[in-house]
């Protein structure tokens, strides 16, 4: 158990967070070219945080410029993949704080934190207000979020060993430390190209409909990333268009897969695509609430018939996405649907995806373990292995996965008390907790689709974005950095 | 696998089903005395029922008689488990049905088996109105549903292999057949000695506060139950007197006891006691949640000292203990109360208990297996077991709790939905469903404490008497019914 037991790398760990602010500082630039080229008073902002945040980068690997080769273990790679969020959100924050455009540096920071873990609650008001270069710098946040979980979750977490992530991952890379390079670095610019390509794709698309370039890439943005930022008030709402919305559609379920999946698609291999389980059972679920929800819409609110399908199948994939654009107040609706829609929520589109929530996957061995169970209780002496894709699971991952949704659903109910003793009342309390932990957007009560989250109080926006990156970062990742056993000498 | 499929054996079920109803005809006859005795008209609806029940018991035994030794196995096991519970309460609910006190059958249905699985949520809107007899059968259902559960869950759950019962059973009788007859009786014979006893205690105890024989005698039947049912309208709130309050509360807390410690209490080894694992949490748990609600009345509502802690303990225990009785109406609270109590509706208290809901024992070993996993993240190559009360667990019985857990929660959601379709709002649906699940009484919303179930449409309240069953027979023995391996050939 001492092999754990040596110092933490704090050289290391400066080295890697030098380079990616320098990461962060490249995104800025490119929102500084679009703050000067509409000229709307914001470009001095940008300019002050890339001071700010390319000094820090350039300080720290100046810092640590004799760290050669940067082989960090286990428990700096939890410190790091953690860290980088916050230190991410605190520097994203500044250009929203510094133009002004969000007084408040809690509002400041619960935005960017709720952008970059393609959460997409927001505190804004007046949407539109906000010069370009903000708003574009609100979606580019978004698409760096999703781009990074992506590359995360199907390379760093699985290596961490992180709530049965073994079983999405596109490679397996074994340790952390020095094995990973060559693989991985080839790896995440394969996932990086499917995931520019698909941005560019939808903006053109959106284009043909309609929309200005601008807002055509910044929905692009957010779409792929499933984080669900609009630069419209009433979101996609705002376009009162069918083609635009099925559009959108499309590329949230897109978002919503496998990205090794998608890679497939790409290479036109569709027969692996259908036979993945946990895509099957992503499109079986996303039929079946669509067509429950539909039918509510068509024979108990009397809205049309092709509106019924596109409102439920919009809200649908974009709760199950865990996007969070709106085109209608599901709230509105009978609470059979907007509860429905509130359990979707806790299930997430795919692992390995820009999605967050319990994911898809999960799901699907939670349900399978529990059938079979029935088999145990009645063939008491039989081995019953859980199979996913055709494999039978270890029974320590199986393991793994329950304690993982047993723990989201604890950490569900203890948010939500502290919500309500923050004064939030039951409903919101229940629907702020659970889009923030399963990074959605919109909840119930007083932050639903047509609200926002202004009106909370400071301390409430605090540990809402601390349940935001919980959720992001598959919960564990976060949790194990305040378990005692963790610091231990 | 060819071992379980062996013809059904309906001749031995008939057989055990036969001598039960004696069992019940004999606790009618007692009811039909006190129905006698009291001369309010009720006596012709029990003397009614009691020749049905009685004579399908004699018809049933008369027929099986050449059935020796009714050796069943599993499979028969859980169909007589789940069976017997709905045959007693159809013949159960027949005096209220026949006396017209409860003129809707669905609603005297409900009743009764809300009584027998001694969940205790009623339908009455005036049970003052109802005779003697009447009460005294409702109460004594509760009692017996008590005394059949402590015998079920010690003696017959662990042997079927149900959801880790086996870790809290008296002895591990291993397979049902014959070698169950000996040692099983004596054991319950004396569980059902010690809950006599305390019965009997308790209800001394109530006299000497002022309560009559008659109410004395019918709370402490609804009290060592964890069932609820109270003969005043107004529940133990009727009785504004501290001292009866602290009585039941302490007869609440032991019948949440593993009857198996009770055992040892009376045989004065209250070290054993204090040891088990199962009994630490389960106080500490109480003494939290009414230290906080405490506080909350203490400083938000104005509530007085002494009677903010007695409000808070009474309802705290009642809920944890799943009896059900009110002295305050806790939806008038603050939310964070109130949801606390819901929170607390899920766990129940001690297995081999009368209580229901998920049992402290598996929320130890789930709480207990989340922190192992933290551990088996930071030392991924060592064998980090569970332990519970110093031994440490098989990991396929930890998936097998933990499986319970989250079948638990798939269940209350699904209940949910189905009450939103039946038309019941978000808080009544979410309230009603939990507390039938965890066999507990009141709920939230417009089945709170200060209300009833009388207002729920027919459909609802038969979903609701199935989840009552379901939650009841720790969910397998009655599942495991409706999946289609059980009855293959």
């Amino acid at each position: 158990m001492s092999r754990m037991r040596s110092p933490f790398k704090l050289n290391a760990i400066f080295k890697i967070l030098g380079s990616l602010l320098l990461v962060e500082s490249f995104f800025l630039v490119i929102s500084l070219g679009i703050a000067l080229l509409y000229g709307e008073g914001d470009s001095l902002a940008f300019l002050k945080t890339i001071a700010i945040s390319l000094g820090l980068g350039l300080l720290l690997r100046l810092l640590t410029r004799k760290v050669v080769n940067p082989n960090v273990g286990k428990r700096e790679g939890y410190f790091i993949v953690s860290f980088v969020w916050v230190m991410f959100s605190i520097i994203g924050a500044l250009p929203f704080f510094l133009h002004g455009g969000i007084p408040s540096f809690t509002d400041a920071f619960f935005e960017t934190m709720s952008g970059f873990t393609t959460t997409g609650s927001s505190i804004l008001n007046d949407i539109e207000s906000l010069p370009h270069g903000i708003l574009f710098w609100r979606s580019l946040i978004q698409w760096m979020g999703g781009m990074g979980i992506i590359v995360m979750s199907l390379l760093i977490l699985p290596a961490l060993g992180i709530g049965g992530m073994q079983l999405f991952s596109a490679e397996s890379p074994g340790p952390v430390a020095d094995k990973l390079h060559p693989r991985v670095k080839e790896t995440a610019k394969r996932l990086w190209l499917i995931y520019t390509i698909l941005t560019v794709m939808e903006a053109i698309l959106l284009v043909f409909g309609g929309m200005s370039v601008f807002d055509a890439v910044n929905h692009s943005f957010t779409t792929m990333a499933t984080g669900g930022y609009s630069t419209k008030q009433a979101s996609i709402g705002y376009w009162d268009s069918a083609y635009i919305q099925y559009v959108i559609i499309v590329f949230m379920f897109i978002a919503g897969m496998n990205f090794s999946l998608v890679y497939f698609g790409f290479k036109l291999q569709f027969k692996k695509i259908i036979q993945n389980e946990e895509f099957k059972a992503y499109m079986l679920i996303t039929l079946i609430v669509t067509v429950s929800i539909a039918a509510i819409l068509f024979l108990n609110e009397g809205t049309g018939f092709e509106q019924s399908i596109r409102d439920a199948l919009f809200q649908v994939v974009t709760i199950m996405t865990t996007t969070g654009y709106a085109t209608a107040d599901y709230l509105t609706w009978h609470p059979f649907a907007w509860t429905l829609l509130f359990f979707m929520m806790f299930l997430g589109a795919s692992a390995g995806s820009t999605a967050g929530g319990i994911k898809t996957m999960r799901v699907v061995v939670v349900v399978k373990n529990s059938i079979a169970e029935f088999k145990r209780l009645i063939h008491p002496n039989a081995v019953v292995p859980v199979r996913y894709n055709g494999k039978p699971l270890n029974i320590t991952i199986v393991n793994n996965i329950l304690a993982f949704v047993v723990i989201y659903i604890l950490i569900f109910s203890v948010g939500t008390l502290v919500m309500l003793a923050a004064g939030l009342d039951f409903l919101t309390a229940v629907g702020s907790v659970a889009t923030s932990l399963g990074n959605i957007g919109p909840g119930l009560g007083t932050t639903g689709p047509a609200t926002n989250f202004y009106h909370l109080p400071d301390f409430a926006k605090w540990v809402l974005a601390f349940l935001m990156l919980v959720g992001r970062l598959e919960l564990f990742t976060v949790l194990v950095l305040f378990s005692p056993i963790f610091w231990r000498k």
